[in-house]
């Protein structure tokens, strides 16, 4: 079986500060706060490209391992930032990062259900092939196309990347099953002409709606009840929403992580990036679920338990 | 098993003669013909996006199929000339055709090798996740990023979409395994700031000493001899490179394809679009060979079976 047996991240230095902007946008702390859930966003270098951000997630996951680069067998980098179109991020960052010729290398473009989707896309494409040590990359800078004027977008996004190892290993969290889904009819809801522009309302209306059918058709698909689940990585759109997919399927508050007060929501980033932080604590034999939604628009669900 | 069971393509009416641009490019017809391969580009109109060339595609195989819309679970777009970068093509594809909720949308990223790898992504993808029925797309529309005064990549490429149908299946093609590589740090030998920039030298350099060892290796890694392949599907990257893996390889012509001379190089549809001539007189128990190789530097070898 494939695993993720570590994250590495990256989160920039720089900060920009909500709590400077309340008068701009003509809102109060306690909106920033606790429907939002962002105070500061990460924000990177101009000059930085995601490759340069997947970079600094593998250094940190260098220091974590005792990776060997010879034998990574396949490198994904998940992003709607690339660094340019062509060619593929995971091109450049294989060359930065010095990977063996054997290395497949490939980019999935998907926003915030990106995580979820390429954790599946990868295990079962390594499973496969035969391949035991793979690299799963997330990089969106949504700072290079968020419109520092747009209200209903300019407080929420920060910049980040990780790096998850995948390995064929006896000990590490396993997917037990996924769910998607798709509703390309309403991507405009996210964008408009490229160019982000969120209708707030219909973005929580869908959301609202579609995750906790989603994950209550994956627990019955797996026979678990959502008591048998032992913690809830939704992805951090903005605390209104994880409070609200929370309330709708009644889930035990304590049982679901947030943070993103000192970040921001980093799309495809979001969940492992709370993943990586929890990864070690997490006891054998315990399950926690994943969603991620968004762009799209796009959702996926995940299962998975420590082995 | 996942079996490639039928392929839908598109190629735009509109063509635009090499054989008129002889004196601008100081160029003859023996060169176009026998070594680039290309005698008219095919050539989309400047409105129509990739996704308009994916539900063109998809129109083709709704004529050659008995498709039921709901019943597909899973649409994959391989382009790196997305209609945006926000989202994925594949959600516009999705809403287009008015594909199911329940049907699992990304893009992949790759270019010339991008269908042999999307093959094995897509087949592992659907299998893991018990998916019978699921959509791979190719559209890389190159016109759109050409300069049409560069004689290195302006007498090469034309535009095209295929859609490959893959079911759940006791006929079709089957794939038997897969070969990947990359070599990152040679990208820009393809690609200058992100834009087309083709050291062709270097590339067929590449191209001939990396391709032949790939699929030796996957022969090898498969107990097969290349005389047991009936038929090889090489990337038309252009007639003198096909030439030279055939040359190199020791294979014998007249198994290998050729088949660009009206068209050009649809970059990721140019295995697809060959095969969908092919598919239905390949006969059950023959075996064929794949390989396609470009941008990143990238590629990937196959063999598939038919049952």
């Amino acid at each position: 079986m494939i695993a993720i047996t570590k994250i590495g991240t990256y989160l920039p230095e720089k900060k920009i500060s909500n709590l400077d902007l309340l008068d701009k946008f003509d809102t109060d702390e306690g909106f920033v706060r606790d429907k939002i859930g962002v105070v500061s966003r990460t924000r990177k270098q101009p000059a930085e490209k995601a490759s340069d951000l997947c970079v600094k997630a593998f250094e940190d996951l260098m220091s974590k391992s005792e990776l060997n680069i010879d034998d990574i067998e396949c490198c994904l980098v998940v992003t709607q930032n690339p660094d340019f179109n062509i060619p593929h991020t995971s091109a450049i960052v294989h060359g930065a990062l010095n990977l063996p010729e054997n290395c497949a290398c490939f980019d999935i473009s998907l926003g915030c259900s990106g995580y979820v989707y390429s954790l599946s896309i990868v295990t079962a494409f390594m499973q496969a092939n035969g391949m035991s040590q793979g690299l799963l990359f997330t990089a969106d800078p949504y700072s290079e196309i968020i419109d520092e004027n747009d209200k209903n977008t300019a407080l929420i996004f920060g910049d980040g990347a990780t790096v998850t190892l995948l390995e064929s290993a006896k000990e590490g969290l396993v997917a037990l099953g996924f769910e998607f889904g798709s509703k390309g009819a309403g991507y405009k809801n996210l964008i408009n002409d490229g160019k982000l522009s969120m209708n707030g309302r219909a973005v929580f209306n869908f959301t609202a709606a579609t995750i906790p059918v989603s994950v209550n058709q994956l627990l019955e698909k797996l026979n678990l009840t959502k008591e048998q689940i032992d913690r809830w990585y939704l992805h951090q759109g903005s605390k209104y929403i994880v409070d609200t997919i929370t309330m709708r399927l009644g889930l035990d508050k304590d049982k679901v992580v947030f943070d993103m007060y000192e970040y921001g929501n980093t799309v495809s980033s979001s969940i492992p990036l709370l993943l990586s932080k929890d990864l070690e604590n997490i006891n054998a034999g315990e399950k926690i679920a994943l969603s991620g939604f968004g762009v799209g628009l796009s959702w996926a669900s995940a299962i998975l338990e420590m082995n």
